[in-house]
């Protein structure tokens, strides 16, 4: 780890609209993870239908982002995939860095300072929500510093990730007995944060590094954060106080999934012929229990936040991205609803809060291909060669869906497709159509006033 | 084939922009045929470099379009993928067809107005330029009306295409003995259009139905039609005359192809292990000719269209989606510059013709996909079940293009994903961020002050 030295800066910014704000500039950024624009297809003819509109089709403004990664041995070299903790990065530091990195710069492994880090330092409240585990690759991006995305608790630090050998680089430089920070979990716990939502108790069960008796959440409390795990408490929280809420082991159960767990599967052939599976339609997850919506989640957080200096919320909904790993579109259709949910919430907090700019944007594309539900060569006894579903839609058709990258019957894998960027509120109109994604971060520091911080390389 | 009752009108519309209007309000409609997000990050990887901006990047607005089609049988049922038909026809009349259909409705098969018959009615000038062949079934929706898209001679009046028995429908209710307009080079052949530049010598050197002597591009030349053939000729068109330009026995040579004619293919395995094949960049296809650019007829066709009244061009760059079909990245990539070469021609147009509107968008998704160049699970051995290929791109780094639509040795297959649309010039700021396809039909009309048909169903 390098110290980086760097300005932070408040300034007053023009206020030019409505006097009706409550709050002072503040920043709304919701992140559907894996969300492009196949998802959002997909998700817009299982809700409303393909003559419907999604709340994000009415918002002011829609443009695109170039995905950006680059080689962890060549940092000159660009990567035209990008996993969730290097996009995270662009976006919450303004840095291009390699896959599996957090918050750090590719090769040197410079700490990258976050618009989290120059908002908490002037002045501004902070806030994270997420329906994975908070300790996951992207909102750990916009807490921690970190070689190695799967360094989430005390215990992942010492051991090797073996689902992933090739990003399987061990954390020991960040040990904190080696000088670093320690693991994310660690530092989500001596975090400045106002409010952070999400799963991820089994990463704050671990006892500190050094120590056989302290966990990362009594460190977490040591640090003044009010501790929360029941849906009910959010709307408990005390105004004044900190507040770290865990609603889970790690992932939240996701809102929808096929009619009887059904998903994507490689397609049957008997004879030569191709057997089309039936259609099915999705059903609410059985598991979801009583965990927190992020609609919920997006709610008391922006309670919590609202004040006079203004706020950053960045808001994830996760599983987007994991449920199409998983080959699972009713999954996916679930979690950009809940995405669309927080959308909402986030719009109706602009209303009465004009000077908020909501970003609502993806981190990298995704395997999840919205074809035909029957081939055009089915004549032929042609198909897809990948996993594939056939969704039944309330408005009485049928979408083939198809995930192909990868013949794993582990899972599929991401697209380094350009992602779309919504935006509404304080200056959306003024967006330029096509961004990289690490000017997510310009746009971020400027709209909230902040100085632009000299980076390490 | 019903005959329509349309009320035309052309209104003058507001010019409350720049003086300097050479020509009354103008559209020019670029429409990248397969041209989704994947194509536009492809090329612009491989030709600008991921750090660069393609002229489509700087254009004034961008918004997303939902594709739609529905089903022949019962045209109450969402269809969602469309076919360059189905697509075409939704955006030359505003619309829903079925796939395969030109102009004409789904299950009655009635003719659909389009903007370009408005258009002419209204005394505008109009034109259409495209690299595949005329009677393509993109630019035949903006000028004929036939049940199916494969009958484009007089000779496949008569055939069934035994490529695509589910498309296979006849044509003879479309004889000219029944009553009806005759194949798609016939209509072109009888039309007002101003000027006609693509390829398809082939689908008009077929005696018209009826007679063995008098060829469809006799009957052309007998409609007021001057023919050019060469490329050259494109900068000695007589003002006053209406032109026929045909480049190409049907589709255009495109522009690239990969290195010694590479493209994507099943992955290698030797004993288990996958074996990536070398990265191969793009070079100038050899087949390439004397024909004209994009571009070229571009600037012909606004040379030859600009007036006071003012004019709708429709400008094709057709082979991104046939390349995309047969898995040549870069081919699509060459046919994705050619796109771009067109825009920037219609861009420096609207310099000085500040009353025009430039609309660019694409009439369906496609199968390439960008994903990493290498697995993230080949240490495993897995990799992706489609075609594959490795393009080394200038900047010096690599990207995957996956195609797994389909198994068939033929081609891979559409994808129902929203497809972009970026405007410049005159109403550009003010379209909505999300539209219907048959919204561009209402958008044009609009802009061109030309009144709403009564469409039958």
């Amino acid at each position: 780890m390098i110290v980086i030295w760097l300005i932070v800066a408040a300034c007053s910014t023009d206020t030019d609209e409505h006097n009706d704000a409550r709050t002072g500039p503040s920043l709304i950024l919701i992140i559907g993870d894996g969300m492009d624009d196949q998802q959002i297809t997909i998700a817009r003819n299982y809700l409303v239908g393909s003559q419907g509109k999604l709340t994000l089709d009415s918002m002011q403004y829609r443009g695109s982002v170039q995905v950006q990664a680059v080689d962890e041995d060549d940092p000159g070299k660009a990567v035209y995939v990008a996993d969730s903790a290097s996009a995270a990065t662009a976006i919450s530091g303004g840095v291009v860095t390699s896959r599996g990195r957090i918050g750090t710069t590719a090769k040197f492994d410079s700490d990258i300072v976050t618009v989290m880090e120059l908002a908490q330092s002037a002045g501004l409240r902070t806030g994270i929500v997420t329906t994975a585990s908070i300790t996951d690759a992207t909102p750990a991006s916009f807490i921690a510093h970190v070689n190695q995305r799967f360094c989430q608790s005390p215990s992942d630090m010492v051991k090797r990730n073996e689902r992933f050998p090739p990003a399987s680089t061990d954390c020991s430089q960040d040990y904190k007995a080696n000088g670093g920070l320690g693991s994310i979990a660690e530092q989500v716990a001596s975090s400045r944060f106002d409010i952070l939502l999400g799963g991820g108790t089994d990463y704050f069960s671990d006892f500190i590094e050094g120590s056989a008796d302290t966990t990362v959440l009594d460190n977490a409390r040591a640090n003044g954060f009010s501790t929360i795990f029941q849906s009910e408490h959010l709307r408990m929280i005390e105004p004044k106080k900190r507040v770290l809420g865990l609603f889970s082991p790690s992932t939240m159960p996701v809102r929808y999934r096929g009619e009887n767990g059904s998903q994507a599967r490689l397609l049957e052939r008997v004879n030569g012929k191709v057997i089309w599976p039936e259609p099915y339609g999705c059903e609410k997850n059985p598991e979801v229990g009583s965990v927190p919506t992020l609609g919920e989640m997006t709610e008391a957080a922006l309670r919590h936040l609202a004040n006079d200096n203004g706020f950053v919320l960045m808001i994830e909904s996760a599983s987007i991205d994991k449920q199409s790993h998983y080959r699972r579109p009713c999954g996916q259709i679930g979690e950009v609803s809940q995405l669309l949910d927080a959308v909402h919430v986030a719009l109706d907090f602009l209303d009465s809060n004009s000077d908020t700019l909501v970003l609502v944007t993806a981190d990298h594309g995704h395997a999840a291909h919205l074809i035909s539900d029957i081939s055009g060569l089915a004549f032929l006894n042609y198909a897809t060669p990948g996993r594939f579903a056939r969704v039944q839609t309330p408005e009485g058709s049928v979408m083939g869906i198809n995930y192909a990258s990868n013949d794993s019957p582990l899972w599929d894998e991401h697209s380094g497709v350009q992602i779309p960027i919504y935006a509404s509120g304080s200056g959306a109109s003024n967006l330029p159509i096509f961004i990289r994604q690490t000017e997510i971060f310009d746009i971020s520091i400027s709209h909230l006033g902040l100085s632009h911080p000299v980076q390490a390389d």
